[in-house]
């Protein structure tokens, strides 16, 4: 069994950040990785709000930037593989990885989260023929057809913007009748002239046997529904974090995202956690990144005071 | 009066973070900026730890790519001076700058900090003639030199590291035996032939009348001194908050930093703080940004709920 000073589990960009900081105290450092590193950031096309890239940059760009500022930290080890349970035993941690186990003497938790579900018949089985959580991945698929997207908030608001430059028609579907998203992002979308607003409005049943071919939309005011043939949809509604490798004596939110302080401890020693996967108002690339040097340094003064 | 939703107070990292997405929420926000943009960016000479630039980065580079996504924001005024005064009226937020005051219905604290002083007599009188606290500034005013470097924090071991190239010898002066700065700077330093190390050592006197010609150095575990004779002295030995302004009953810690919670919300309503300023272990560039990020939304909040 390897055994680490700090294991974190996740390498988006809260994971990487705290990766880094880790390294840099000289920590003996593990950081899991189940896929490309980037996490939601790979999903994301254009990046603009992150500070030091004033024209703005791509996601896997960004991403890849991250990636590299991991190299050559003798003391940091990339693993691959997903975790699929922590346990606690006091003062150890143990992470099963895949067939093997870690040990660890303390962990960060940056396995943030996924786009959550409609929660209708067949979305499971249609997902991947029609139904998608990725414009950026999966909008191509649809050049110059007809497609839905279902949210309201910043999600929904800029992957509808990047899919009119892509498809004929947007019909972006949403259950109230303004938008979360920031004001910028929702202009943007108003001054563009292939998307319909589909307000107050909510997808009441998905159609289709080997792929998608339309949805039932229900008008919240009037009780009336319809049949919109589509070709693809597009879900951005909501998060749900990413937390069931986690046993139940981690304190979280009735929603399952872990709770910290201030400086990124859960309620158990030696266990902190940044990035979506916390309880939180405000999730986004700076702040992840902000959390995870946060946690980072909130381990090691966790190590220093446990090593005597 | 000029009035606005959201004034930000200070533009480092977390200030013109939390002015960008203030900016893109809509809200009609005014930065205030005492100097140029950048902060304590601006005396750090290079950052290897923001993530993004895995090659490194300039201090003021890093500054003036913050202070360039700024700009093309209609909602956001840059106002130039320094913020005297907070005035807690209820929901009105009053600030005096200059000869002006602003009306704000919400006001963000990052006013950051500025390096501590030594405490001994004449250094007031020999800031800026032999004593800085800026090798970024003043280290070329010694080329060739001799300079002492007080303290064992990353700053003290960073700008140090930076002196060695230019100056003939550097005096690293630090009163315990350990240092605090992570190990990577400090195996960087130790490798460097032109550093003298004064462990266990504080400077318990300054000589010189026109400028700076040396210090006393006190060996604690003897009881020794001895004068050492100093072209130049850099003085990193911990920060202290620029709080002057702030009203007495915004919370602060024993320090007199911020207290917030999570969402960087002071005890006072509508009162927001990040970066430096807080009461927290960990002061980066990463995470002064976040912070500035987490407040705007928590502003956009505030303002959401305050007009109903």
């Amino acid at each position: 069994m390897k055994r680490y000073e700090a294991v974190v589990v996740g390498a988006g960009p809260a994971g990487m950040t705290a990766a880094v900081y880790l390294a840099r105290f000289g920590i003996k450092t593990a950081l899991a990785e189940q896929l490309s590193p980037g996490g939601l950031l790979l999903q994301t096309c254009e990046v603009e709000n992150y500070p030091g890239f004033p024209k703005g940059i791509k996601g896997y760009e960004l991403a890849d930037l991250f990636s590299d500022q991991l190299e050559s930290y003798a003391n940091l080890t990339r693993v691959q593989g997903e975790i699929s349970e922590l346990k606690i035993d006091g003062e150890r941690k143990l992470l099963h990885v895949d067939e093997d186990w870690l040990e660890a003497d303390s962990v960060v938790i940056c396995s943030g989260v996924r786009h959550r579900k409609l929660g209708l018949p067949n979305e499971d089985r249609l997902l991947g023929r029609g139904i998608s959580h990725c414009a950026m991945c999966d909008g191509n698929f649809f050049r110059g057809q007809v497609v839905g997207v279902a949210g309201g908030g910043n999600s929904a608001v800029e992957e509808a913007l990047h899919l009119t430059k892509i498809v004929s028609k947007v019909h972006l579907i949403h259950r109230r009748n303004s938008f979360r998203a920031v004001p910028l992002y929702v202009d943007r979308l108003k001054s563009v002239k292939n998307v319909v607003f589909e307000m107050c409005t909510v997808i009441s049943a998905l159609h289709g046997e080997k792929e998608l071919e339309g949805v039932s939309l229900k008008r919240l005011d009037t009780g009336n529904e319809e049949f919109l043939p589509l070709n693809g949809l597009f879900v951005f509604v909501g998060f749900e974090p990413l937390s069931r490798f986690l046993p139940a004596e981690i304190a979280r939110d009735e929603q399952g995202f872990v709770i910290t302080d201030t400086e990124m401890r859960t309620n158990l020693p030696g266990v902190f956690a940044a990035g979506d996967i916390r309880s939180k108002l405000c999730r986004q690339i700076i702040t992840a990144a902000g959390e995870g040097a946060t946690a980072a340094n909130a381990v090691n003064s966790y190590l220093e005071h446990a090593h005597g």
